[in-house]
C-alpha cells in the first residue's frame, strides 16, 4: 500500500465518476411506470412463443436471458429460418439507451418491442389484430392486462403489449463489480482491471462508450478513420451468409451525414455477448477492441493495452436478475386462440 | 355427508389404488443414479442451444418446461425449419415410461436424449464427435462432467451427455391433486372429478392408461375397433403439413402385429399438452376422449361422460418443479467452440 497508488486510485475513481454511472435498480420511464403486475405480465409475454406466427419463437429465442440476453450467432434466425441482416444486441440494460436498435429507429423499449412481433423475418405475425386476438383468447392474460392497465378502457391492445414487455425490460439491470467501484470501493477492481479502465479512458474509448450502460448515449460513425468493413471483413466467417455493407442510421434519417452511423453500443456484459459489431462478424473481444482503436481512433494498441482493456471489460459482466431467469408457467390456449402457421 | 357416499369414495379410492400409483419424487434408474451435480449439469445441457448445429435449438425449444414440457404445435419444427412427422410428447414424468418415443424405440431417457441431438430434422448435429467437441471446449462443462462422473476416466463423452440429461429428466415429476387422492385424501378431488375417475375406470380407459403416469406402461394398437385415421383425419388441420399414416411400432420391430401400435401415452398434464395423438391432429381434449372411446373401445360416450372424464383428466395437471423452471446461466463459448452453422 503506497500513498501514490491510493492517490491514483482516487483520481481514477473521480475520473470514472465523471464519465460513467452506477446502474439504477430500474430504468424508469414516467410514461410507463414500472409496476409489479406489469412486469409479471411483460415477463410472461417475453417468454411466450404464441406472440409469433409459428408459435415457436419468443423474444427469449433471440435474446436468451440465460445467455446474457443474446443468441450468440452472427445474425439472428427468425420465422421460416429467415436469416436477418444484423446481430441481436442484448436486452439487459438496453432500456437505458437513448434509442433502440443499432440504427436507433425505435424511441424506447416500449416502441421497440412491437417491431419484432410483426417483422416477417422475426416473429412473423401478419397483423396487430392477430396478436391481440391471441392474447384476448387467453383469460389469464385478459385478467393481467386489466390489472396492469387499470385506467385503460381497452386494456388488451397492441400498444399495451409493448408497454408490458418494456416494463419488464426496464428491470433487466445487471450490476457488476464496476458499480461497486463507482460507488467508492476502489478495491472492487483488480490492479489489472484498473489499468484497463485507465487505458480505456486515456486512449479515448470512453469518449463514446460512457454513461450508466458504458455506451448507448450517442450515435457515431463506425469507421471514423477508415471504412469499417476494411477492418471487419477479414473476420466475416466463410459460413456466414453474405454480409452486406450496412448504411446504419442513414436508412432511418436519409441524411447523408448518417451514413455508417450506429448507436454506440453498451459494453455491459460484453465478454458474454459475442460475436461483435452490428453484423456479428468478429468473435474475439481482443479483435473487437483492436478494430475499435483502429477504425475509431486511428490507433494501434499494444498487446498489453488490449489485455488490460479486455480485463476491464470483463469486470462489466454483471449479476443477472434472479427473477428474470425464473421462467413463468404460461397459461394454456383456448379454442379461440389462432392456430400456429408454419 | 352420507354413509353411502363415504363408502363409494372409499371403494373408488381402493379401485384407483389398484390401477394407479402416486408419483415418486424421482424416477430412479440404478444404472444412472440421480445426483445433485448430475442434475445440475443435465439441466444446463437441456437448456443449452449449443447442442444443436445452428446454436439456436435446445431440448427446451420443443419441450418447453414453461408449457408443461411441449411445444403445443401439431408436429415439431427443427433444424432449417424442417417439419417433423410426430407430435412432441412432454418430458414431464416421461422417465417413468417403459420406453421412450411414440413407438418405444429408445429404452430409457438416457438413451433417448442422444437421438434428437444427431437427428438432422431436430438439432442437426453432424456427428457425436462434434457434440463432444462443443462440450469439451467449455471449461465449466468439463469441470461439471468430472464431478458428475467421478469414476469415469473419460467423463466428457457422448453417452454421459445422455446420462446427465436423463438424470435431470428423472426429477421432472409433477404431482397433482390426484396424488393426494391416491394417498388417501378422498376430498382432494371434487364430486365431478370423482365421477369422471369412476367413468374412466368403468368405461375401460384405465385398462390401458394406468400406473403412476396414468399411461406409459404398455404398447397398444391405435384403432382397436376401426382404423384410427378414419376418426382423426377429419381433424387434421388444413394448415398442417400433409400428415401421413404412421405405422407406429411396426417401424421398429418390422413385426406385422405391431402395425399401428403405439406406446399408450401418459395422461398427466394432458389438458396442457394439446394438440393430441402422435400426429397432433386433434386440439380439443373432449374430441380426443370421444375418439379414444370410439377407436379403442367401440363406444360412443354421452356428453356427460365426456365432461366428467375431462374434469378428472384436468385434475392430473400437476405442480411443475420449481427448480426446473429456474433457467441456468450458461457458461460462455471459447475460441475452441465450433461456430454455429445454418
Ligand atoms: C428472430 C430474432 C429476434 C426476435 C424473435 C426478437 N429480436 Fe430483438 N433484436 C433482434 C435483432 C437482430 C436486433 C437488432 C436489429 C436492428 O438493430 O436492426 C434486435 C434488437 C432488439 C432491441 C434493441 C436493443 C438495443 O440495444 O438497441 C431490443 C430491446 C429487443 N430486440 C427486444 C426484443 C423483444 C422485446 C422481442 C420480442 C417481442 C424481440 N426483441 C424479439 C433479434 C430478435
Ligand atoms: C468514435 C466513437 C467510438 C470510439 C472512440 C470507440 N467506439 Fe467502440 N463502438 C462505437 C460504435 C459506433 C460501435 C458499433 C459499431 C457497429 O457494430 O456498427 C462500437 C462497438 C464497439 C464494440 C462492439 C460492441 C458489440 O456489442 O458488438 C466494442 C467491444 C467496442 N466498441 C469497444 C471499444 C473500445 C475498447 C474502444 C477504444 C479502444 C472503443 N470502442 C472506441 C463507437 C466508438
Ligand atoms: C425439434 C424438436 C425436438 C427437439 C429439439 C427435441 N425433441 Fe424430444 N421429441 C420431439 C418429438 C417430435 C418426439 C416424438 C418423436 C417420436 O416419438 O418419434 C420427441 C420425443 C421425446 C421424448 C420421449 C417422450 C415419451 O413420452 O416417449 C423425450 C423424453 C424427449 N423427446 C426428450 C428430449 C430431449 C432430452 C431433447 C434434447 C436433447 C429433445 N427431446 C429435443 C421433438 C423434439
Ligand atoms: C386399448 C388401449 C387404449 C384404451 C382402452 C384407451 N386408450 Fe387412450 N390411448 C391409447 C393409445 C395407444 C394412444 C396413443 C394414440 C396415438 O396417438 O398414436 C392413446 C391416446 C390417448 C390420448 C391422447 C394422448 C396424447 O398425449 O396425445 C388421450 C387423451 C386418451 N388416450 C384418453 C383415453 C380415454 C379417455 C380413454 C377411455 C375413453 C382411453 N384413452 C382408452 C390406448 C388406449
Ligand atoms: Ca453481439
Ligand atoms: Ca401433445
Amino acid at each position: 500500500f503506497s500513498v501514490s497508488s491510493f492517490a491514483s486510485d482516487t483520481d481514477l475513481l473521480n475520473q470514472a465518476k465523471n464519465l460513467f454511472k452506477p446502474l439504477p435498480k430500474v430504468a424508469n420511464n414516467p410514461e410507463n411506470p414500472v409496476t409489479q403486475v406489469k412486469v409479471k405480465l411483460g415477463k410472461m409475454l417475453y417468454y411466450d412463443t404464441r406472440l409469433s406466427r409459428s408459435n415457436i419463437i419468443s423474444c427469449n429465442s433471440c435474446h436468451n436471458l440465460a445467455r446474457y440476453g443474446v443468441d450468440n450467432t452472427p445474425t439472428s434466425v427468425g420465422h421460416k429460418w429467415a436469416i436477418g441482416p444484423r446481430n441481436a444486441p442484448t436486452v439487459y440494460n438496453a432500456a437505458l439507451h437513448i434509442a433502440q436498435f443499432w440504427d436507433g429507429r425505435a424511441k424506447d423499449v416500449e416502441e421497440q418491442a412491437l417491431g419484432p412481433i410483426l417483422n416477417p423475418i422475426e416473429m412473423g405475425m401478419p397483423t396487430k389484430e392477430r396478436v391481440v386476438k391471441v392474447v384476448k383468447s387467453i383469460p389469464e392474460y385478459v385478467e393481467l392486462f386489466k390489472k396492469a392497465f387499470p385506467n385503460d378502457s381497452d386494456p388488451v391492445k397492441f400498444e399495451n403489449i409493448g408497454k408490458a414487455i418494456g416494463a419488464f425490460e426496464r428491470t433487466l439491470m445487471t450490476p457488476s463489480r464496476f458499480d461497486e467501484f463507482l460507488n467508492g470501493n476502489t478495491n472492487a477492481l483488480t490492479k489489472k482491471e484498473k489499468r484497463g479502465l485507465k487505458t480505456f479512458i486515456s486512449v479515448g474509448c470512453a469518449g463514446c462508450h460512457n454513461g450508466p450502460a458504458i455506451g448507448g448515449t450517442m450515435f457515431m460513425k463506425f469507421g471514423q478513420v477508415e471504412e469499417y468493413w476494411k477492418e471487419t471483413y477479414p473476420y466475416v466467417l466463410k459460413e456466414s451468409p453474405a454480409i452486406k455493407v450496412d448504411f446504419g442510421r442513414f436508412g432511418v434519417t436519409k441524411n447523408k451525414a448518417d451514413m455508417f452511423v450506429f448507436k454506440v453500443p453498451s459494453l455491459r456484459n460484453i465478454a458474454e455477448t459475442y460475436p461483435y459489431f452490428h453484423d456479428g462478424s468478429v468473435w474475439k473481444l481482443e479483435d473487437a477492441v483492436r478494430i475499435m482503436a483502429k477504425t475509431q481512433l486511428g490507433k494501434d494498441l499494444t498487446d498489453q493495452q488490449v489485455e488490460d482493456i479486455v480485463a476491464f471489460l470483463k469486470s462489466l459482466t454483471g449479476k443477472l436478475p434472479e427473477d428474470a431467469l425464473k421462467t413463468p408457467v404460461l397459461p394454456p390456449s383456448t379454442d379461440k386462440t389462432p392456430k400456429p402457421e408454419f
